[in-house]
Parts: structure tokens; sequence; C-alpha cells
């Protein structure tokens, strides 16, 4: 008897990538696949059902992927946080820290009105750097932020317990071990 | 007696981005409106009733939003072509035009399966650089391309007439003049 291949097995390791030492959890091979990207959408919505979700904001790039598709099914709006002058309106900016160095992500400031309810999605949750910034970015424009929606959560590296700190909601559809 | 919206209503024009001169035609807006995303991806979809397709090819990055939406509206697989860099599996590449020097667009080389029937899909349609290179890409693979759809072309710039010399078939759903 053969098991049902669930999201995690159709998720690819690719060893020392983008540099060594890092196992890097590839969902190019899920989303490839017509099965696992449909299991994947809807199993990363089944949290909400029956909520209030205004708009799914989606984090650069593989967050765009996955916000389209969530949108989509909800029938509701989508609004990207991009890296530092990829947006051509009036943004506001959010740095965060990184391994070497920082990074800065935007969002329109029109992009999110105050009160509407939030569905922040991203592909990989790991130390939590990036979500950090777009939930600081969502909430001074006012959003309420429902929940935080991942694919993948690495929980040695602690990101859970950095948005679970700041009051989210969190979602991760499996777990994988290390960086 | 108020006309509805279109989704061509929907998008904003950004004067002078990213360099001055260009009038930047804004898809976020259309993005962040519940029904203007609804409208765009269905109206995507329209020319392909009835058609077979295994899967949806986006360009990075807004060609993401869009790809995820509708191959989960298709319920088939998606696969991106992202900049040289990006991808962590074994990838080809295509090198392409820009206005000023080149870029390299990549894919990964197990995507595609020869003979998969292709849809692939960006926001906007311009100069056709980046579609043609995603083209090349995808027929080195041996996927098969039923279409190429994006939201906006503009026609003054030729893009149509490139993929169209290419053999392709391409759907806008609207138009805007000049670059």
């Amino acid at each position: 008897m053969s098991r049902t291949r669930t999201v995690r097995d159709y998720i690819r390791t690719i060893v020392d990538f983008p540099h060594e030492g890092i196992m890097f959890r590839d969902v190019t091979t899920l989303f490839a696949d017509p099965r696992g990207f449909r299991m994947a959408i809807d199993q990363m919505l089944h949290p909400y059902a029956g909520e209030q979700i205004d708009k799914v904001v989606g984090l650069e790039a593989r967050g765009f992927i996955l916000g389209g598709a969530i949108a989509h099914q909800l029938s509701v709006g989508f609004v990207p946080i991009r890296k530092k002058g990829k947006l051509p309106g009036t943004t506001i900016s959010q740095d965060y820290k990184l391994e070497y160095g920082e990074a800065i992500v935007e969002i329109h400031d029109d992009a999110i009105a105050a009160g509407e309810k939030i569905l922040l999605v991203d592909d990989l949750l790991a130390t939590g750097g990036t979500a950090a910034a777009g939930i600081r970015l969502i909430e001074r424009l006012g959003g309420q932020i429902v929940s935080c929606a991942f694919i993948i959560d690495l929980p040695e590296l602690g990101g859970r317990k950095v948005l679970e700190g700041m009051g989210m909601d969190v979602h991760a559809l499996c777990e994988f071990d290390g960086a």
C-alpha cells in the first residue's frame, strides 16, 4: 500500500545553495506539480475558513506565486511587499537585519486602508526577519493582520517565536530541520 | 448612468518611473482591488476555455502573481522563469538585450517535460525581449507554447510583432500608448 504524497514530499532539498552549508528547501518542485500546488494553496487556506480576510499580502518573490493564488481563491485583492526601488508609487519602507548586512522592503502607502484584515503569505519561515519587516509595514498602514501563512517552518531558526512575540497567529504546512 | 470599470480603468500611470520620460503602467492598483484582480485573472483565461494547458510559466516578478492565480484556477502546475542566480537547481539560461546592456533569465532544466502544453504569462508586453527569452527557454525544454497572455500591450514598442514572428499566439486585455 502506498501512502498519499503530502505537500512536504514534493519539496526538494538542494545542498549548498545559495552557499556552502545551506540545505535549501526548494518549493519549485511543489509548485510545478498540479496536485502539489493545488494541495498547498488549499491547505494554506484551511485555517481561515469562515474568517474575514480583505487582502492578501505576499513577500517578494515566491510569496507572489502563493499570494496571487490565495487572493484569487478568496476573491480579494493582492498587495506585494517588494525589495527597495521596485514599486513605482509612493512607498513606506522598513529595514531589517540579514546574516550579513541589512535589507529594505517597501509597500505602496495607499495599498492598505486602516482596519483592513490582512493575510500575510510567504513560502518559508526561517529567522522571520523579512516577515517581521512586512508585519511592521502592514501595521504602519493600519492593517490588522489576521495571520501569517507559510508552507515551510524551519523551527531551529526561531522565526515562529519572533512572529508570535509580535502577537501574530502563525501557520505552516510542514517543518524541516536545520538551516 | 455609470459605466462598469474595466480592467484598464484600474491600472495607474506613474510618470517618470523608473526614469525620466517613462510612463509606467502600474498594475498594483488593479491587483489590490478585489473586483479588478478577479476580472483580470478570469479575462486572461477566457481565450483558453476548452484548450489543454498542462503548466503555467510566469516571468519574474509580476508574472508570478498572475501565474500563481492562473495555475491555481486551472489546477495545473506553476513554473517560474527567474533572473540569473535565483533558482537553486540545475538551470538552462538565455540572454537578451535591454535598452542598455543585457540580461539573463533561467528556468530549471527539469521544470517542463517534452510535449507539455504551456501558457506563458506576464503583466506587460513592451519590446517583448523578456518574453522572447522565456519562449526560447520553454522550447529548449521541449514545451509546446499554447499562448502568451498579458494584461497590457504597448503596441508602439512592437513586442506583439516579435512574438507573433516567433509563431506565438498573443493575447492582452488592454493597450496603452507610448513607452
